[in-house]
């Protein structure tokens, strides 16, 4: 089995160490990590396409496997290990362990989901799994927990089209109260921006705010990780929202109405 | 009416001040642009915040409105404009107009696409507007046709979620065949890393390769541009695989499976 390591937080990061340690235990696996050279948190599913892509390999340590990092985003990281670095396409991708969650709305901003999108998009069954907390991490059973999923996952198939986004709660094996597959909650941002003055006094702007909990009912990845479970949740990449597009099609939508294009402008 | 209108493509990009000419023409309308300052394209849902995002007021012009320049991405101009910089909330939302087109598989990389995301996340009917060319571009009719399509919106309501996503033929409004409504086609990147050395030979990698049409059937929207229409595809924030939820339930995922956490591990 050849299996390719990502994140956002950085090769660096404890998080990836972790993951790396734990599938260089599995009997028979080839452990590549490519990540970027630095933290690219927030970093959605941007790509490099205005500046070449750097990479560095790293010493991966007596534990072997082989390690770069690379000056891009975790797409990158995916995009340029399947199709320039890695000796054949790997069977599978897992992204993390992110340092904090990726539960509901979060999935849009994560670097480290955006890496499993990536991993899809190119026909890879992927995983992105986070740790949600901050401090005091310990990522040992995310870490084993991610080893048995991708076992799984390799026996049974994913449906296509389709990435697991896998949270544990920042416990020990023994106080995890077990596994639910669910849906993304809500937990919008609360988009707060804290106005300053710089040196100079010019005003500038930092986001602040924290996540506001909308939807975490029992059967969501927020209220999941609220009761101590794992959560694993199937992320889909049709965008299309099928049942609208039936509804549009009674709009009448023409580029040429009655009273010329701005007909109903506001 | 308060629209805002942002793109990827910088704020003194031709089609964001085609688009800001036509709303300035709409009665009673009162435009603001909040805009990254240089080009941020294929910037995906990626947002800042390990910096502070500056703001510079730049001169509208005679035609009205007022306009800032944003040291951020798409999303973060959604952000900022709504929260911190326009007087109220808009009414509506309109990314572009894209220099280039957003098609299909496009969506996950597109900074016009996620800016108009972010707008639906905030709760504001948000539209995506991109015309299909790279060069020879007039966005006259295109602005035109995001002005009547506003109108339609505002007057009919979009459902809750869901953004639309429209794609413009670089044609005059004579030779454009219609509008139709359509689902996402499958155009992934061929992803090819040309290999360089730098002036101290040093190796480094840059994204090439074109998009590969996979689905441009002719309810696509790729298939709709080939056909000289515009396509206005409904995208939904739903990212959840409800149908994969109760397949994966059977699976009996456990923490504690009988052999270890590395039962079934590859």
């Amino acid at each position: 089995m050849i299996v390719l390591l990502t994140n956002d937080d950085g090769i660096n990061a404890d998080g990836i160490q972790a993951l790396k340690a734990a599938f260089l235990g599995v009997p028979g696996a080839e452990v590549y990590v490519v990540a970027p050279d630095r933290e690219r948190s927030a970093s959605g599913h941007s790509i490099t396409i205005h500046h070449p892509l750097q990479v560095e390999e790293v010493d991966a340590g007596e534990a072997g496997g082989r390690s770069f990092a690379i000056n891009g985003t975790p797409a990158d990281c995916v995009k340029l290990g399947v199709k320039a670095l890695l000796p054949e396409t790997p069977q599978v991708i897992v992204s993390g362990i992110n340092r904090g969650p990726n539960l509901g709305t979060d999935v849009f901003y994560s670097g480290t989901v955006s890496a499993a999108v990536e991993g899809i998009i190119l026909g890879i069954p992927s995983i992105a799994v986070s740790l949600t907390a901050f401090e005091n991490l310990d990522y040992s059973f995310a870490a084993r927990f991610a080893v048995y999923l991708t076992g799984e996952i390799l026996a049974r198939g994913l449906p296509e089209n389709t990435l697991l986004n896998v949270n544990v709660p920042p416990l020990g094996e023994e106080e995890i109260a077990g596994v639910t597959v669910t849906r993304l909650g809500k937990r919008p941002y609360e988009n707060i921006f804290e106005r300053r003055f710089d040196p100079r006094g010019k005003l500038y702007f930092w986001l602040a705010g924290e996540n506001l909990t909308l939807d975490d009912g029992p059967d969501t990845d927020v209220g999941a990780i609220k009761d101590n479970l794992v959560s694993v949740t199937p992320v889909h990449l049709d965008l299309t929202n099928h049942e609208v597009v039936s509804l549009l099609s009674q709009w009448g939508l023409t580029t040429r109405p009655g009273t010329g294009p701005t007909k109903g402008a506001p």
